[in-house]
Parts: C-alpha cells; sequence; structure tokens
C-alpha cells in the first residue's frame, strides 16, 4: 500500500455473495500483513444475525440494516462493542460517506443499490462497483458525478475487472473494440433443447460461477452480458459498437481489448470473485494474494464462438437499450428483474424471460436520464409493467408452449 | 504519433527476415497515412542486389554493406538518388548512430550484431531489438548503457514484445513470473520419435512461424526459449526463477505476467512478426494496422503443457547460463550457432546440438562480462571449442547413433 495508513472500507451489503467475500478476503489479507485495511462500515438488507457476528469480527464504525426493528435486534446483539447501529435509507447514505471510509464496495444487488453508490461517488470516495445496476441504470449520471468530485470507479465484475487491467497504461483511444467474454451458461452446449422447458434448477446449474440465483439467470439467458455491454460503455466511455461480446465457456479469459494496432491483451484467472475484490482493494497497487493461483498446464484447452443471438435474445438487448438510450438501460433491467423474479417462481417458461422484456422495451418511452428520481420511475413503471405481462403469459415452467421468436438487433459482428 | 516530425528510423540487417518485414510495414502503414516515418538508414551484410532495390524505394540517407567491393556495386546500383553508400564495420555503426535516426530496428542475426546494437544503446537511441544476441550476450552492458545514455529498448521478439505490452502501467515489483510461451516446435507431438535421427527438414517444419533455418532450429531444440530466458532477465531485471516457460503449441498467447495478486495478464496476436515491429515503430503510441487481425472465433482452441526437459534439454541451458552468469550466456550462444550450423550442414544429428553446447558450458570458465572484447573473446573461444567437438562428433544425420543423456538443470517449475 501507499500510505502506512490501513485503508478504511465501507461495505454496502455485507451479508451478501460479494460483501461476505470481502470480508473473508479482508482477514485473509490482514492475516499476510496487518494494518492495511479497517473495516469502517458494514450494511445489511435484512440479515441481521451475519450482520451482528460481522460486526463482533470486524468492529466497525458503522452498521446498518434497513428496518429500525432489525437495527434493534442488532443493537441488543453487540452490546458492548462501540459500533453505531443505524437504519433505513439515511443510515445507508451515511455508510456510503462516511468520512473514514477510504473505498466504499458497492454491493447491495438491484435498484436499491443506487443511491447509496451514487452518494460515494459524489462524495469522492474511490467506489469498487460490484453493484450493475449503479451503471445500468444510471451510467451517465454516475460518470459525470466521478468527474466532477474526483471520485475512481474500480469494477469489481470479474469481466470488467479484466478490461481494467488490460487497459492499465494504455489509452482508450487506440482500442478497437472491447471483448467481454461469456461462459454461455447452462443451456450452451445442449443445441436441441426446447428452452421453453427448461426449469430454474436446471438454469441455476451455472458451468464455472458460483453465483447467486438472480445472477445465475442472468448467465442461462445471457442477459449478465448485455448488461455488462452498458456497464463497460460507460466505464470505458466506449460506443456500443466498439464492445463485443465472445463466447468463452471455460471463463479462463476474463475478457479482452482489441487495440487498433491488432494487438489483443487479456487478463486471466481462477474464477473467484475474490480476485478482482482484492484489485479493487489494494489498487493501485498489486499485492500478495492469499487465493489459490490459476493451474495454467493443468487447463485442458481454452475455446472461443460466436454467441447465438437466435437462441439467446436477451443478449442483443444491451446494445439495443444502449442505441435508445436515457431510460432504456433502466427499463430493461427492471423489466429482466420481475421476469427472472417470475421464472425462478415457476410462473413463466425460460422463453418467456426474453419475450417480456421485449415488450417492456417495445412499449417504453424513454426520458432523459437526468436524475435517480426520473431513473427510479422509468425503474418502477417497467417493473409493474412486466408483472402484468408474466401474470398474463403465466405458464407452467414445465409446459412447452410454442413461443414466437423475439426479434434482436445486436452488432452485426459481437466477435471476429 | 506524438509529433508531427516523421520518426527517422534505421535498419540494420534491412535485407534478412526482419529487415524485409519492417520495410514491407513501413510502407503499409504509410499508405494508411503518410508522413509519420522516414526510412534514413539501411545496413546489409552481402545482399547487394536487395539492398540496391530497397535504397531505390525508400530513398535513405545512408547505406552500408559489409565489404567494400560490394559497397561499390551498390554505388553503381543506385547511381542518381542521393543516399550515401558506406563499407564495413564503421559504416554500419554510422547507420546505427546516425542523428536522423530516431529509431534503430536491430535486425542483424548472430554475435555480428552487438557492436552496433550496443553503439545504437550507446547514443541514446530508442533501440527495437529484433537481435537476439544483443541482449544474450551483453545483457548487463547492453542495459548499464540504456540507462546512462536514456536510451529506450524495444523487444521485437514476439515473446518478449508481448511482455512489454503486459507490463504497461504495471511495476515489476508486483510481477510473480514471466511466462513465456512455447509452441514446442515441430517435434512436440512427436512423442516417439528418436530424436537422434530427425532431418534438418523436419527440424525447419515450424507448426506457427515462418522464420529463418537457424532460428526454425532453435525453436526445434527449444534453445530458442533458453536464449529468450536470458534476454528476459535483462529487459525487465528478474531474477531467473522468475521467468518460466509454457508450452502453448497455437502460438496465441504470444507471453503473459502472472503478478503477486495472483492475475495473469496476456498478450495475443497473429503469428506475423509485423504486429510486434509494428508495435516498436509506432511505441509509446498504438496506431490502426494494415495488418490482418486476429480471428478469434475461428481458432479451435488454446491448450498449455509444461516443457519436457529431459526430450528437450537445450530450454535448461538458459536458467544454466544465467545462474553461472558472467560470459556463460555468450558461449552458450555461440556454441548453439556452432552446431545449429553443423546440424544444417548433415554433419552431427539433432540430438548432438545439445551435447556439444552442454561439453562447451561444462568447458568454460566464465568471465565478467565487462566489455564487448570480453564478452566476443568468450564467443570465439566457444566457437572453435564447439566446432571442435562437432568435428569428432560428426556423424550422418540419418544415423541413429545412441546418445547419452545430458544432464539438464531448469527451475523446478517451468509453468504452472
Amino acid at each position: 500500500m501507499v500510505s502506512n495508513k490501513p485503508r478504511g472500507v465501507s461495505i454496502l451489503g455485507s451479508t451478501g455473495s460479494i460483501g461476505c467475500n470481502a470480508l473473508d478476503l479482508i482477514e485473509r489479507l490482514e492475516g499476510l500483513e496487518s494494518g492495511r485495511f479497517r473495516v469502517v462500515a458494514l450494511t445489511a438488507a435484512s440479515n441481521a444475525d451475519r450482520l451482528i457476528e460481522q460486526v463482533k469480527r470486524h468492529r466497525p464504525l458503522l452498521a446498518c440494516i434497513a428496518r429500525e426493528s432489525l437495527a434493534r435486534q442488532v443493537r441488543d446483539g453487540v452490546a458492548g462493542t462501540t459500533t453505531r447501529v443505524v437504519a433505513g435509507a439515511e443510515g445507508l447514505l451515511e455508510a456510503a460517506t462516511l468520512e473514514e471510509a477510504d473505498l466504499v464496495l458497492a454491493g447491495i444487488v438491484g435498484a436499491a443499490g443506487l443511491p447509496p453508490t451514487y452518494a460515494a461517488v459524489e462524495s469522492g470516495k474511490t467506489v469498487a462497483l460490484a453493484n450493475k445496476e449503479a451503471l445500468v441504470l444510471a451510467g451517465d449520471l454516475m460518470i459525470s458525478a466521478a468527474r466532477r468530485s474526483g471520485a475512481t470507479l474500480l469494477p469489481v465484475d470479474s469481466e470488467h475487472n479484466a478490461l481494467h487491467q488490460c487497459l492499465r497504461g494504455e489509452s482508450v483511444d487506440e482500442v478497437r473494440r472491447l471483448v467481454l467474454t461469456a461462459s454461455g451458461g447452462p443451456f450452451l452446449r445442449r443445441p436441441e433443447l426446447d428452452l421453453s422447458r427448461a426449469t430454474p434448477e436446471e438454469a441455476l446449474a451455472h458451468p464455472t460461477w458460483v453465483m447467486g440465483r438472480k445472477i445465475s439467470i442472468d448467465s442461462a439467458t445471457l442477459m449478465n452480458k448485455a448488461l455488462e455491454v452498458i456497464e463497460a460503455r460507460w466505464l470505458y466511455g466506449l460506443p456500443a459498437e466498439k464492445i463485443s461480446v465472445i463466447i468463452h465457456p471455460q471463463s479462463i479469459i476474463h475478457s479482452m481489448v482489441e487495440f487498433v494496432d491488432g494487438s489483443f491483451v487479456a487478463q486471466l484467472g481462477a474464477t473467484d470473485m475474490r480476485h478482482p475484490i482484492q484489485y479493487a482493494l489494494t489498487w493501485p497497487r498489486r499485492c500478495e494474494t492469499p487465493l489459490e493461483p490459476l493451474d495454467l498446464a493443468a487447463l485442458k484447452g481454452m475455446t472461443f464462438q460466436e454467441p447465438d443471438l437466435d437462441r439467446f435474445p436477451c443478449l442483443s438487448f444491451g446494445w439495443r437499450a444502449l442505441r435508445q438510450g436515457g431510460t432504456m438501460p433502466a427499463a430493461l433491467n427492471a423489466a429482466n428483474e420481475v421476469a427472472v423474479e417470475a421464472f425462478l417462481a415457476g410462473r413463466i417458461p425460460f422463453t418467456e424471460i426474453a419475450r417480456i422484456i421485449d415488450h417492456v422495451m417495445e412499449t417504453h418511452r424513454p426520458a432523459e436520464a437526468s436524475s435517480l428520481d426520473v431513473i427510479l420511475q422509468a425503474d418502477a413503471w417497467a417493473r409493474e409493467t412486466a408483472a402484468g405481462w408474466a401474470a398474463r403469459s403465466s405458464t407452467p415452467a414445465t409446459s412447452a408452449a410454442p413461443v414466437a421468436p423475439v426479434a434482436h438487433d445486436g452488432p452485426k459482428h459481437t466477435g471476429r
């Protein structure tokens, strides 16, 4: 680390998958060389028991949980510590902007993470973004705020983190295209499968990454890549047509950059979220890791193929939303959240996810994404509209109702 | 390019493979956007006809050829141009240090390229190194001279060029190891082959790169990687044990860097020497290339495996020479040149190459590599010693005389 003062870390969403991984990693890094990190704030939505445990272990200055009733439970649970326990949206904003926080890890999944992430960016923090929605919904706002405040955005998504590494010492003017790699999800290798019959259990069986349920379904539909295309557009300031996706089932290359001179630079690593978290925690330095290294010689082989937009229409929605602009990415994201939830609840078939989103995007009149309010209004509208479609199209997940093909308009070349 | 003044390029060894590729590329780059490059000097060993042709086409200020008799021929051939034609070692030094040369491409193969390359480094030029020997024989001298003069060394070897790209914006302190990729050469996939029966024709049939004869044999013995280990040690200032080699038969990843945080950064590209030449010509910028891009989706797959030091003992000689230090790398290189020549002439079997080098290294008492003279003395001694061994061990290349195994002492882990 550059200075000897421990880096103050605030973790928004500390009881979720990213938060737990980050705390585990900080503990291991401190085990290698103590005094580098100090956990200053932890926030949770509803898991009071885990938050209590985390507070006792990491002794932050501040802990926040969504509801006041839960906050009381946490206060009781951590009695005897000096941690101040707060509740609700205001508490979350405090955790995001705490003076002692040098780095804010934005790990709250969904649109709920938007306001505190935006607040952290506005207050000039170094923000480790593990929240896709911050950039998908409010990319322009976030980037403008970071420019004004001097905040640094560090992506924790393995793909964007890889791009960040590939672009060190490079100029984005000299980028021909960003190449996001996609595992292809659990349905890549089943060409004959009627996707309308796919069950939640099958869709959740991700081949290379262990992830949350929502993200696993996004990976099965390739919607995760559509969202990543949007994120990449904002993070790196490149137009949609310079962002491509290639299927790489082994998930060893986490993404790559093709430069105008024909050279590709790629980042490779083990499929462990703690690697990109470590990168963000220690940036701009790289530090010895306590994690397992990638075993190159043990790899059987790395392969690449073009994504099939006919079978995975969700992928094309990323470019479509960017071209339409404004609040369209917010509508896309909200419709997807609702559709995925309906699929996981067994209320709609797998292929209906894309159809619902398509309908919502067809209907949405995008407004300029000029404020969080405007964006969250579009989000709410899209949720309601998608829920309506989901209710109407409800069919047991096991039925094989014929599904009309969904129009897609991805770029001609998604990879090369 | 940063300035509007054309970059003056002096090409040492312009009629060889690197030189011809560089001139072809400069012409294509000028075709895309003229006024970026100016060829200011060209030098050749003996190919007067090609040098005449090149002078007429590129109109350099200076042309040099080894012998005065050839220089007269070139002067006649380029009559009417303003190019000054000189001869011999002094002419070569002039081409290497010409005031108008901003960048010197050191493309002379073998120890002959050493003095002009050193002169270019001493005079503070940006030196694009396509000459392995400069660093293998005189790495310490070259790096010290570059530090004194402010010269920039840019490797044109695809592997070191890849490492250069992977290390942009990074700190070598944070490197766990450099991973040089090796195609494995033409004998990688023939496990049952008795290598002592391998013919020059078989050894010259390189699977992925079209190269000169000497380099093709070095690729078949894996000596090229041994020499690259030595080069990497000097270029990047890392100890021998932080440099590893992995077999990657497809030659798509040109090399990679593993950082202490467990992240790998790799450079990928088409197997065309003009790509790294372009990188050096336009550095620190990257410019639109006239060359064919890599077709990622058309790749069948990328694989990796550990090198087999028992079948390819030459590979281990790189680490061995670095550990012994001083003039040992020079002795290694000279012995290899003599042995390869003897093999190509059909005077010794393939497996005798490693044995001759092993004998020379066993016998050599390394001196401190304190000057070019000391180094060239070691080179001369090793050539003579190797020639003696080659004469004694002369056997037709087709015989299958039993060959004693050669001791090797590469690092325990050449890759992981």
